[in-house]
């Protein structure tokens, strides 16, 4: 059982081939594209002939045993069609059949697990059901039920959607270059996971590119994340359910502030994955590296306009999405004031007047010499290609571009447009086949190039990998709370330090922890059964003295007894005052679906207001730690701000790493950390309370 | 002298017309296309003919007074033709030529200035120089340089670009529906601001756009912006130079949160203004506001797609970018699922599944349940119209909606496509014809939705307007800073309260101070010309008894004599020491080009971190004041946080439209104020500190 057999057939069967309007015509037409050597069988015991080739009875007749069978039939006949196939020695198929799991009702879901049984005694691969199948441009196999026109070219972008709609809106895509669309539809046999490996480990994809709902096999997801990272492919995702962001209140603090969704922006961001907001952004995202020759040395772009108005324009939105433009070199400078009048003013971006627009030889030279500047990594030339090429302008720079890339050296040149609008086919020709891709309209085409910019100074190796969910599901399992006392002792094994404290019941206890611990004390009291212990009166501040310590003791305790009749009481909770220093936030929320995560933000009344955290799946690199903190808006409170002295980033950057060691070592049963206030000082850390929940 | 003779002319003569390619033959041929009883006379004497038109030898020669001349010369020639236009009564011009102020160069410059002269002896209007002229569609004037086709119809868009390039896409765009495209060029003569008012009053024009590099005329850019407001007339403006933010560090510290951009952007919401980021929103959301046949009545939209996929990332970019979606009506939702399969699941948006996708009745139907739910303003159809129609579904949906328009009552509905792509003209036609209009892909598409329910949800009877700069420009003048004493006085004539204080210059009013001011006191050297009080030692916190004041008193002016020598020190001012508030930190900063504005944001360490600021022209509504300090996310803090009381937000509000009143009184002086910090408690505020400056 290989799916190279499912996606890369050389035999073909179509069981139900016919002429009638839907999927079994469009499947059949589309197989017409279907080249030798490669065979493609129609079965219809109706018919003898269709489209001109001849319609056998079933499988049996057929002069060879096919690789993949595509079935045009319901899910009533599914069932037998599957066996014949396995009966002739085939062991992958196409499943369009609707009535599984997506209808959500029982009927369907039982008809869906016995579909899965039924392929698991047959050794049998299935593509679906409910879904649209695949084309394979590389091999030109259109196993696809939808009707589509056969695509100029075989590109290097290989797709995998979780909706039909968006893979047939792919094959519409104007100058779309694809290697692989797949419509997954349930994947309930093949999981989408298993495509998504497959476009990984493929030469001839060179952009992977999902339009995902969620992972099936959340793990498997994750290790394919890790596999593309450490092999530099770009992958390319539209992860929806953003905005349901607010609906998972998860009971802990730190659970608030990480929703589903944030994890999975964390662990895109660990595996370099490039996240998009849309359709258009996610298939354009993936034509642009896949057009491109090479990829850029770095992020810094120079952007090239015939106007002060475009260049403008450039300036701002390039800034808003973050796009980078670093100053020429004085060298630079020189040679474009030579290239241009004498009114312009070299800058980056770049107002290249129109004095060159008519000039291939001049505005060739000025891309190269704007390219041979060291800062910059990829030339964008911002202009509109309309519908009609009205003018020689447009032809005369596009051939400018042609001829700046010809220098094998030349770096990536990319022609961003700043309207919607129909591009005049020799144009986009002329440059795709030079490998300067035209970009969508100017808010995509910047975020084009942020993407572009953070992909290429992304690096593996910073990151500690090897991320990922339990091994057996947490979610839903009952979560057993420890005491502040058990919290911190956990905390301690992994070497983050604490208040030092002593747990007490008699008051022989209280007085010992006083010579230990000396003036001035806290005391809370300690049961893994009160959460909120200010609210019954279970924390004394600024104990200074021993009778203090005495009455706190007995008043803590009797205020749990009163307040929290039932609770299990450890004890209370002595702890040596500390001062206050810059509070932080640290969190740990294991995902079901992608594992434990760890969030690190300002703590304080501020953390609610202002969002100001960042999060990364455990395990967790210094440099990740670090990135974590630097990256907090309110970082300027710890490296030091008007005029107050630098804080011991690297202890809190310690504790992170620690935190996230813990957090991975222990995935299968912690559930939630939260250590809150965790203060920072000019000289190391110290978590003043935590609580930790494991699964049970 | 009338802009109409300019913008609206009857007779139009092209001075220097010709059939070599540039401006005068894209000119000539433009004026082609204008139709009887208009006339047009093309001037070259050594010419006979030009495209099957007499040329003259000149304007006397002509059988009537031009309205307009083109002056298709440069920019040598251009005072002779003038005073030859003048000569036989007319008095309006374009003027293409370059060579002008756009040069930056002291020549350029004085031809520029040698120009505005001659126009005022003659009494011309120009257009120019360095323009590309404009089309006027609703007459067919076509007095522009650049070639372009004849519109294939007059719209209600009305766009004046302060860059030709810009100008010309517009031309190019497809299915632009225009009033006016006017470029503008230098304007040196007839004003930006001029024809802003034109397009404000004129009754072809439904929607006002602009590419704005700077206003030119700023008071009179402010009445037309508030004109278009009091007449609910759209006006949608791409302003540039959001990211020079930075470039302009005021010495203030509010002038640092509050660059001339931030300005533009709270006065553009003061009038309603559409602000956009890129050329694309610029004219596709103009001609949303073109297309729709009327506006919606609320902000509330109902998205429907055919595909889940489509759904959700309709509810993900939606929310993004800000869209509401309110929930449907239960008679809805009931209607809803009478007209879906049973295993679809009401919501907004709607994933209608395909199942109507060719039952225009049904489609139709469905739309028509969605509009009439009361919670819905405006209906948008999320499909993706490709360059070819390959299948019945695009027309079929296409014809569905135009069904639903039918009704008389019917709600606006618009299309949002997911890709960018050629849209089948057929279809744009259709739909067009139904005043349905086709968004951008959905980045832009719901960016642009969010525009339009800002813009009816606007109501310019909640702004206190009449703004504007100073009468003389403030801009460069010498700054005159007043003491803390002086600008808490000047606050106090306002009716702003300070913490109550003395400004004492002997032991003998020290003591005074202390009768009537009673202990604890703080006390602050009082000097205009020291920002920087702690800095020099010039402030004592915590005086609670007489030695102590005395002590301070003697301290702070010697720590004054001996850092700051030079300084003219009033005295020592002893102050209440106050209890401590929410801070919050209100500022002035008097525009040079729009006048005083208003800023309001958290105080403290967080100020600058979180730029958690919101700004208002001046003057300022109760009902301003009160968006502004609600829309901080620090609100919070002043609403009540975590059990704290609701502090007293009404005297906030007071003290904000105070300072608005008195900026806009004083708008001629008054340059800068910064109230740091001002307290906010459960009942009334303090300003604990503040400073003024004057322009002198």
């Amino acid at each position: 059982m290989s799916i190279k057999n499912l996606l890369k057939p050389n035999v073909i069967a179509v069981i139900g081939a016919s002429d009638r309007p839907g999927f079994s015509k469009n499947t059949s037409k589309n197989l017409l594209y279907t080249e030798e050597p490669k065979r493609v069988y129609f079965i219809n015991p109706k018919k003898d002939e269709l489209f001109g080739k001849k319609c056998y009875n079933n499988l049996a007749e057929l002069p060879e045993s096919p690789d993949l069978v595509i079935l045009c039939v319901n899910a009533g006949l599914v069932p037998q069609m599957l066996r014949e196939a396995a009966d002739v020695g085939c062991h992958s198929a196409v499943v369009y059949a609707s009535g599984y799991g997506e209808t959500g009702k029982p009927e369907g879901l039982k008809l869906q697990d016995e579909l899965s049984e039924l392929c698991e005694e047959l050794g049998m691969l299935v593509m679906g059901p409910n879904c649209a199948g695949y084309i394979n441009f590389i091999d030109t196999v259109y196993a696809f039920g939808l009707g589509v026109d056969k695509a100029e070219r075989a590109g290097r972008v290989g797709l995998i959607s979780q909706s039909g709609q968006i893979a047939l809106n792919a094959v519409n895509m104007e100058y779309g270059d694809y290697s692989y669309i797949i419509s997954a539809g349930n994947s309930s046999v093949v999981s989408m996971e298993e495509y998504f490996d497959f476009l990984v480990e493929d030469p001839d994809t060179a952009v992977v590119t999902l339009y995902l709902e969620g992972p099936q096999k959340p793990a498997e997801f994750v290790r394919a994340l890790e596999k593309a990272a450490k092999r530099k492919k770009p992958v390319v995702i539209l992860k929806t359910g953003r905005s349901e962001k607010g609906s998972q209140i998860a009971s802990s603090h730190t659970g608030s502030l990480s929703g589903a969704d944030q994890v999975f922006d964390a662990m895109f961001k660990k595996y370099g994955v490039i996240r998009v907001n849309d359709m258009e952004e996610l298939l354009s995202t993936s034509q642009l590296f896949a057009t491109l020759d090479k990829l850029p040395a770095g992020p810094n772009v120079s952007v090239m306009c015939l106007s002060g108005g475009e260049t403008a324009i450039s300036a701002d939105v390039g800034d808003m999405e973050g796009v980078n433009y670093p100053m020429f070199a004085p060298e630079t400078l020189e040679k474009i004031r030579e290239l241009l009048p004498s009114y312009s003013t070299p800058n980056n971006p770049l107002d290249t007047t129109a004095t060159l627009a008519h000039d291939r030889e001049g505005y060739a030279n000025l891309v190269k010499t704007v390219m041979s500047d060291p800062g910059v990594d990829l030339v964008v030339c911002g202009f509109t290609v309309h519908k009609r090429v009205k003018d020689r302008v447009t032809t005369d720079i596009a051939e400018a571009l042609v001829r700046a890339k010809e220098d094998p050296d030349a770096k990536p040149i990319v022609m961003m447009p700043f309207m919607e609008s129909s591009r005049a086919p020799e144009i986009r020709d002329l440059l795709r086949e030079a490998n300067v891709p035209i970009l969508p309209t100017s808010t995509y085409g910047f975020r084009l190039l942020k993407n572009l910019g953070k992909f290429v100074t992304f690096d593996i190796s910073e990151k500690a990998s090897a991320c990922g969910p339990a091994e057996e599901s947490i979610a839903g399992k009952p979560l057993t709370y420890l005491s502040e006392y058990n919290s911190k002792n956990k905390l301690a094994e992994w070497g983050i330090p604490s208040a030092e404290s002593r747990l007490v019941n008699t008051e022989e206890e209280v007085q010992q922890a006083i010579r230990d611990l000396g003036f001035p004390l806290v005391a809370k009291i300690c049961s893994a059964d009160i959460l909120h212990k200010t609210d019954i009166g279970g924390v004394r501040l600024g104990i200074d003295d021993e009778a203090g310590a005495m009455e706190a003791f007995a008043e803590i305790l009797a205020n749990a007894k009163k307040h929290e009749p039932d609770a299990n009481i450890e004890g209370v909770l002595f702890q040596k005052m500390v001062d206050k220093g810059v509070e932080i936030i640290i969190g740990v929320k294991n995902d079901p679906q992608l594992g434990p995560a760890v969030m690190c933000g300002l703590g304080g009344v501020f953390v609610e207001m202002f969002k100001d955290v960042s999060l990364c799946p455990a395990p967790i690199s210094r440099k990740e730690a670090t990135d974590m903190v630097m990256s907090l808006k309110s970082a300027q409170l710890l490296t030091g701000y008007r005029g107050s002295a630098p804080l011991d980033i690297e202890a809190l950057v310690d504790v992170i790493v620690r935190v996230g060691d813990m957090a991975k070592a222990q995935k299968d049963s912690l559930v939630e950390m939260d250590i809150n206030p965790l203060f920072v000082y000019e000289k190391g850390v110290c978590a003043v309370d935590a609580v930790l929940a494991y699964a049970e």
